[in-house]
């Protein structure tokens, strides 16, 4: 058996998980695809797009073998507040990893996340994360790092909705997800965040497997142990950032050819619908906006995650859609499940 | 429209290629899905495989999201004799770029290039390879390199078989593909060749869609023109090897689970197979072997090219199954077409 079936079979959240994909499939074969969805111009938005590329007789018609949707991951399929998941990860490893490691307790920035001071983490800057990366995502097998991600992400609750962030992902979205891919559509996570962080859950979650998972990533080297047994071994050293610019880079190498279709929530997408969006034919840019205070976070032109401005000013010339969460979606997460 | 429909509608030998998949199609749908294959060993332990991962009642049942096989390219789905195909594309290249490059008549390699002197661009080693690979394979976008590759392809005429590269592909290495995705396997391609040399011809030829195409690669940058419109720039400098060890790393960091059939014929594909047949559960590991002087090359040990040493010693021992070209094959090119 191969490694993602192991995942899987030894995922304890692997039922809760499957009541997401069950009702999201039983919905996408129901009258209304999009059943969380209010009314309104995203909705149709996106409906009127892929009538037009999917009817073989519209002038817009798309080939299946070029009907590729991307989809950024944090903030856009699930909440990336008040910090980004895989940050709560780092922090968690962190300290789980402090016995072994008694000189983090005068080292920043381990010091600082051993405190509990965001603040500190925050000022440590760029070279303090790359060090927190390193000793939360470095010096173990591939394998090793999927089992850590799984059993973390399995225990770990969002410090305000108390429930796993599996189930923090936003509920339309994953209708939207299903609605594309019954409609022919490949559809790709393109995310900032680490990929391997996110190719364990992806398939039960979002039903997106791991092959269609781009994200950051840290070099790696292929090892064959003293038993013979190969192994691809995870180095401290950061291969490539998948934000921004690296967006349509990565797309283009990975996928190699350019999607019609691609949604977002920040000016950390901005590169990657733009490039979509500027492909010959027709094409559809999506920006998830944050302006639902009271279901989950209003934030955006001044946030220091997810920032939303350049993507703001520029969404109407650019005929990109604009979903707000306030009025477009019926509800923003899943349904509460038995161990809420 | 995306790129690559437009590329299969620009490609001027589209007719010719056509005719190579539907008779594919045709045969995998027929009684025995491997025509060109004589009953014996070879393509008995290919089959058995099959079946016995893809019946549900099997132990060694593998489901479909787990059905991953990867091919080496050169020598394994195409002729890698008398020379690499993408060294002769690099070649011609220069040979159309040098008249912009009055002073490349005085400089080597590309002094040695003009003068059609092989042994001397194989004596500058891998720093004249990297020169000719920058002059002919950066400095310009992903589109234009695209176009540049398709129309050398459909006019370019292997020097022995005197037709189309795309002509000289293993027909019975083709079927095998057909097979496996009847099958529901996911097939990848895993080459040391260029991953954007391969892509704009690999849907049409071999069945392999674009983005199931891992290769070398060189780094790229997103530019947005003054025109306000996007392109990603190809750069004069190396991203990664896809060789031998680079194999799997490369495998982990764009598909992220261990495939569960491997096919190649080189040393340079011997981490591939190691990785591949070293997962739990039953593996395949193929080497095609080529051993048929008479309607190819004979080359193994001593090679320069495609040189199968250390597969050759540790075949049996491992497991894997060695394709003998002149006794498994009934034919090892497609038909000749009307254009013979």
């Amino acid at each position: 058996m191969s490694a993602p079936a192991t995942r899987i079979r030894n995922f304890s959240v692997t039922a809760l998980l499957g009541m997401v994909a069950v009702a999201t499939t039983t919905i996408a074969r129901a009258a209304d695809p999009l059943p969380s969805w209010n009314h309104g111009s995203a909705r149709q938005s996106i409906i009127t797009f892929v009538e037009r590329v999917t009817k073989e007789s519209s002038p817009d018609f798309v080939p299946v073998a070029d009907r590729i949707a991307v989809f950024d991951n944090d903030g856009t399929l699930w909440s990336e507040q008040p910090m980004y998941v895989q940050l709560a990860f780092v922090l968690d490893r962190v300290r789980q990893l402090a016995p072994q490691h008694p000189e983090w307790k005068e080292k920043e920035p381990f010091k600082s996340v051993l405190a509990g001071d965001l603040k500190a983490i925050a000022a440590a800057g760029e070279t303090g994360l790359m060090e927190l990366l390193a000793a939360t995502h470095g010096g173990m097998t591939a394998e090793q790092f999927d089992k850590i991600v799984i059993d973390w992400i399995a225990a770990a609750r969002h410090p305000k909705y108390a429930r796993p962030y599996t189930q923090c992902v936003y509920r339309p979205m994953v209708e939207l997800i299903a609605f594309l891919k019954a409609n022919g559509f490949k559809v790709y996570i393109v995310s900032g965040g680490g990929v391997e962080f996110m190719r364990p859950w992806t398939a039960a979650v979002y039903g997106v497997p791991p092959e269609q998972v781009i994200g950051s990533s840290i070099k790696t080297r292929y090892e064959v142990g003293a038993d013979g047994r190969p192994v691809i071994v995870r180095l401290p050293e950061i291969d490539f950032i998948d934000d921004k610019a690296g967006k349509p880079v990565a797309i283009h190498k990975v996928i190699g050819k350019r999607p019609i279709a691609a949604f977002g929530n920040s000016d950390g997408d901005f590169e990657m619908l733009e490039y979509v969006t500027s492909g010959p034919g027709l094409r559809l840019g999506v920006l998830v906006h944050h302006d639902d205070a009271e279901r989950e976070v209003a934030y955006d032109r001044k946030s220091h995650i997810g920032r939303l401005e350049r993507g703001l000013d520029e969404a109407a010339r650019r005929s990109w859609t604009l979903i707000s969460m306030k009025a477009d979606w019926k509800s923003v997460f899943p349904s509460p499940t038995p161990d809420q």
